[in-house]
């Protein structure tokens, strides 16, 4: 078991991160030269081969071990109206996740990956925002420990997904604390809140500013305090898995927002993450752009669960599997050579 | 075997095309609506399932039977220096094809189709367009032929994609035909032209727009003039589809060019088709939105041979394993109602 004995503790395994394998990324390169077809004509399937390579550490990557992990979890700022569904639904869903009958798990089945789920004291919903701390330090280092040690070592490809009333309320105000803006720049209608919802929930997040303007400038304490268990759980295991070089696929605009106090203490903390889609939660493209990342697929998806992540694994699996079934010019005897008019 | 006496014929079976079933669609949705996640949260994989059962006539539709079909052709334009590769890499590749060592072999096993090549008379390239008409018609019509009965009736979903050095050159040619603005418009870098080459194929785009500026009136004459071989295939085998009520993922740019004369007799014809993906290809955003039609996937891909669309049949896997597998709210015990505040 993995302890974060005090929030310094994890703040000093959020540096000195590994670098990617430069070497493995080169050698698909230079491979993805050599098939049958122009330079570059994959596009963002060559892209994710190398990035497979160079944070899996060897050439060719592999895909035999795709891990989906989702963490659920609930939140008191649900007393605020932030939500077009009751609490409730968040432990429903897990148990709907537990015998098969939600998205993911048929999402996950088409990909080839595993599904763990991994429930965070539902019984027990964070404080509300609004009033107070989403937890206090102990809770919320137990949650990124919870996170960190559900990365299986061994896993090829670790898809990181969620599941929790109320969280795009928290994922915003994560999002409005790291990077300005607000509640006007950051909530959305998450799973389909009304116009009066949004108004509670831009009130509720401007609400949560005003009240721990003071944690602003320290994003583990932002994680803490506009937080939710399964975030920092998400924050936990996107940690391990960059310590153990495991290529991160992000889902949506919760995961990324759990994921970006990482990025805010240190800009290549996310090196190792692709995001696998971006969703039609209005705040997701601007995180993603004040992150630098380019989203693989555009598929207005705005489940969560994990669900844009495992879609991007097919897309993954397809570029594999060209990368290393495709002859090479010369054993297919194709002409590479430009025509001299 | 399908015969086109005349073009007044194949003109004729261009209309009266039949619509598709409105009442599978809406048996799609009114599943949709039931299943354990906020309505319309699975964006464009709902579209898609509807779309399937749509164009299938039943619901749930069924992903059994996917068909990738490659055409092929020779152009006699490539004598104009328009490509960054040698005319004979096209038969190249439909022998890499034969034994398994392209793009589009990996692909299609991968998304669970089968890959069927048809090389449309290689040894005899259409006519430089710059000079003549590509076909005269009974060539045209008997390449409209060949495609067209390459689709199978059973077929639940049908890919089409191309192979063919030059074939963008003409692909572009249609475009402007069918929608003016020229080579300057049109023409992009296909396999990977140098700036004199680009500046080669938009002039070979306006000197033939030109020499056969009295067929642009008429989109079937415009294939015949400006396409080849493997374009007018594709032409076929998308009318065919149609007439038989089969959904068609369309690759990139060639494969659209080649299907919009359709579009241009009859803005419904391609109402049973989708976009896989918008390539790298210059002119594919600009030719999509001229048909009205959302690529699923944008994934900066430029190879064509259908590889595309099959990227994006693993999309519809996904769609459809969602729509079939998930538990309903009843079922699930999932409130679906909103929290009253």
């Amino acid at each position: 078991m993995t302890e974060f004995p005090s929030l310094a503790e994890l703040r000093a395994a959020c540096f000195d991160l590994p670098a990617g394998d430069a070497a493995a990324a080169a050698a698909a390169a230079t491979r993805e030269a050599q098939l049958t077809k122009p330079a570059g004509s994959l596009g963002r399937l060559e892209d994710a081969v190398a990035w497979l390579a160079r944070w899996q550490g060897r050439h060719p990557p592999r895909l035999d071990r795709v891990d989906v992990l989702v963490f659920a979890g609930n939140h008191g700022v649900t007393a605020q109206g932030v939500s077009a569904y009751p609490a409730e639904v968040t432990a429903q869903m897990v148990a709907n996740f537990s015998v098969g009958g939600a998205a993911i798990n048929q999402l996950a089945r088409v990909a080839g990956a595993t599904l763990r789920v991994n429930a965070l004291s539902l019984e027990r919903p964070t404080a509300d925002i609004t009033m107070a701390p989403a937890m206090d330090e102990s809770a919320f280092l137990a949650a990124v420990a919870t996170g960190y040690d559900a990365v299986a070592p061994a896993t090829d490809l670790l898809c990181l997904g969620e599941m929790g009333i109320g969280n795009t309320t928290v994922a915003a105000a994560i999002a409005a604390a790291l990077f300005a803006g607000g509640g006007a720049r950051w909530a959305g209608r998450g799973t389909g809140v009304d116009a009066p919802g949004l108004a509670r929930k831009r009130a509720a997040i401007d609400a949560a500013l005003a009240r721990h303007a003071r944690v602003l400038g320290d994003p583990l304490l932002v994680a803490a305090t506009f937080g939710g268990r399964e975030l920092a759980a998400i924050l936990g295991a996107a940690l391990a898995a960059r310590r153990q070089r495991i290529p991160v696929l992000l889902d949506g605009f919760v995961c990324t927002a759990a994921a970006a106090p990482l990025w805010k203490l240190d800009a290549h903390a996310l090196d190792h993450v692709l995001a696998a889609h971006v969703s039609a939660e209005s705040g997701h493209g601007l995180l993603l752009d004040e992150l630098g990342l380019a989203p693989l697929l555009d598929l207005d998806m705005r489940l969560g669960e994990g669900s844009g992540a495992a879609v991007a694994v097919l897309v993954l699996r397809a570029a594999l599997a060209s990368h290393t079934g495709m002859a090479t010019f010369a054993e297919a005897k194709v002409s590479n050579k430009s025509q001299s008019p």
